[in-house]
């Protein structure tokens, strides 16, 4: 199946145009049409080989929002015309414990990740993954979830990245009505952590550097910004919090955090993949403390924060964009000069030549 | 009342007989003679001020089984005569949250040491704390641990800070019969990790470089030595433990041991104090892994362990010295030539001058 996207070609080359094919559909898989894509900064990161597991040429985009153009005749759950929505994940291999847990994000034998991977357990294993940054996508049912109704298409898409990495943790340390929730970065992941916790029910604390995000702070429901360069208001926020949600993209510094959290609590790590500054022990130790790393959700809890959302009306703020504009964005990106997520609006991609 | 210690006068004298006074028996204090004492790390960390917060002249020891000599006319539980035990503190607020729990060792007000700290709730804040490397101590009531019968006094000194330090996050992380439990360090605390994990039921693996400690590593009871410069044996024990405890006392790298822990699993630190070799943020992201701190524990969980212990019977391997023999001691400590645990006789120390 002829489709089109855009491409990086190595990690010093900007995405461009790309022709290339998606598989014909198996009996499982579900075809769509890409609406909007998400750009979160990893899809920069894996452009430019930042992590040094990138394939080439490497079509990013892992917050997909489509609808369906077919199914394989084994197909159960959806139907074509379906809004439907893929993060990050497209196979894992079903059968471990944490997939029968539905903790396909952490399969025993590695999930297959939506771009920059190769299919290793449903198709040919010399297939290589591409991502939404695309026209079209071919995906398991498995690995489709359902786009409730009343969630805005045209927003949508970051939920399925940014949204479920934040919405883990939440549930994974229980966050609900009167827990103290601290969120440190405010990008992608950060205004949604925010967004998410305040509508948990937590008393949610925006930690920066210096004052300048309050009002955007304060805008996307958190009760308070804290200036971690304020030494004073730093020692009286001491043992407050019972979760910290670290959305720092980059290498960082954690010892002026860990002692804001209460005995026992947690700071958990959502952004940051490489090493970290040398913690200290003696907070860990005084306070029974604890750091953390969570990676996005599994398959059902990401369309349980889909619903969630759609309930109780949580969407990010997005800047919309066409997907000429993707390296612009991107350098945009690294800035961190965007509130908060670009959507690549796909209907600005031309449809690829019929064959 | 006038008793003798062994103190340190600065942080590069040795440890020399130091005449001085305990505190007159306030109504809910307990004086006992002290019968045996452990040496600890943090004794000589403490004595040649490696973390700089001692205090001079500083009387080390914070591992002390006693004998009552007298009680204070409102003391409820001890009488003259009674075998009882002091570990690594000796009051707390006794009024917050923590303490309330039982967690004295997380009081919001900082608990008070055994030794190199001040008085700060019971009596006279300008007093100074000296440790059980001294003929006798006077301790609240509510610090005093009851030593159970049928607990080897000789042997018992090292179960109040190497036993507690290791029993409380087997405690805090559920660790009973069938948890995977490897332990890093093979000194004074995981040779009581080894020991009491395996009382507990659990999987026990020993962590060492090398498989020099491997018939040492069974004969407490380990299932197995598993070597951590061997990259294939690592790489098969990936995701294979609930617990891991880390009771190395020097800055060292956790990235080797954090993939081995399964999914949601935890690596405690109960050894080392100051920053940690950067870790990665990749094997927590990719399970849900933690790393942790825990200090020692509660006054009831430390009497609980106690009991424990005489009930299955299980004591540290120890060396009996004089005090005399002190400072050849820490130079043997310094290099861990010991197994697993230095005890002092106090009856080695003779009585102070009559006034």
């Amino acid at each position: 199946m002829k489709t089109v996207g855009y491409a990086a070609r190595s990690e010093t080359t900007p995405l461009r145009p790309y022709d290339f094919e998606r598989r014909e559909l198996l009996p499982n898989d579900v075809a769509m049409e890409v609406l909007y894509c998400g750009v979160c900064h990893s899809d920069l990161h894996q452009a430019r080989d930042d992590w040094g597991w990138s394939h080439y040429p490497l079509v990013p985009g892992h917050e997909i929002i489509g609808r369906v153009t077919a199914v394989g005749n084994e197909v159960k759950h959806y139907a074509v015309g379906d809004h439907v929505a893929v993060g990050c994940l497209v196979d894992s291999c079903q059968s471990c414990d944490q997939c029968r847990k539905g903790l396909e994000q952490l399969c025993r034998k590695m999930p297959v990740q939506t771009y920059s991977d190769t299919e290793r357990f449903s198709c040919d294993p010399s297939t290589p993954t591409q991502g939404g940054y695309s026209k079209h996508l071919v995906v398991r049912e498995e690995f489709v979830l359902r786009v409730p109704e009343g969630l805005d298409l045209s927003k949508a898409a970051p939920l399925l990245c940014a949204g479920i990495t934040t919405y883990s943790p939440l549930r994974t340390w229980n966050v609900g009505p009167g827990s103290r929730v601290a969120v440190v970065g405010l990008g992608g992941l950060g205004h949604m952590a925010v967004k998410l916790a305040t509508a948990m029910g937590a008393d949610v604390t925006v930690l920066s550097r210096t004052r300048d995000k309050e009002v955007d702070a304060l805008a996307l429901g958190a009760d308070r910004l804290l200036v971690s360069s304020d030494t004073e208001a730093m020692a009286e926020a001491a043992s407050s919090f019972d979760l910290i949600i670290d959305t720092v993209p980059v290498k960082h510094d954690l010892n002026p955090y860990i002692p804001l959290l209460d005995v026992d609590a947690t700071l958990v790590i959502v952004g940051q993949i490489g090493p970290l500054t040398e913690p200290s022990t003696v907070p860990l130790l005084l306070g029974r403390r604890r750091i953390a790393g969570s990676p996005i959700g599994g398959m059902a809890e990401t369309q349980e924060m889909l619903n969630f959302c759609a309930k109780v009306g949580v969407l990010p703020d997005v800047e919309m964009i066409r997907i000429q504009d993707i390296n612009a964005a991107f350098e945009r990106l690294e800035k961190a000069d965007v509130r908060y997520r670009f959507v690549i609006d796909m209907a600005s991609l031309p449809l690829p030549d019929a064959a």
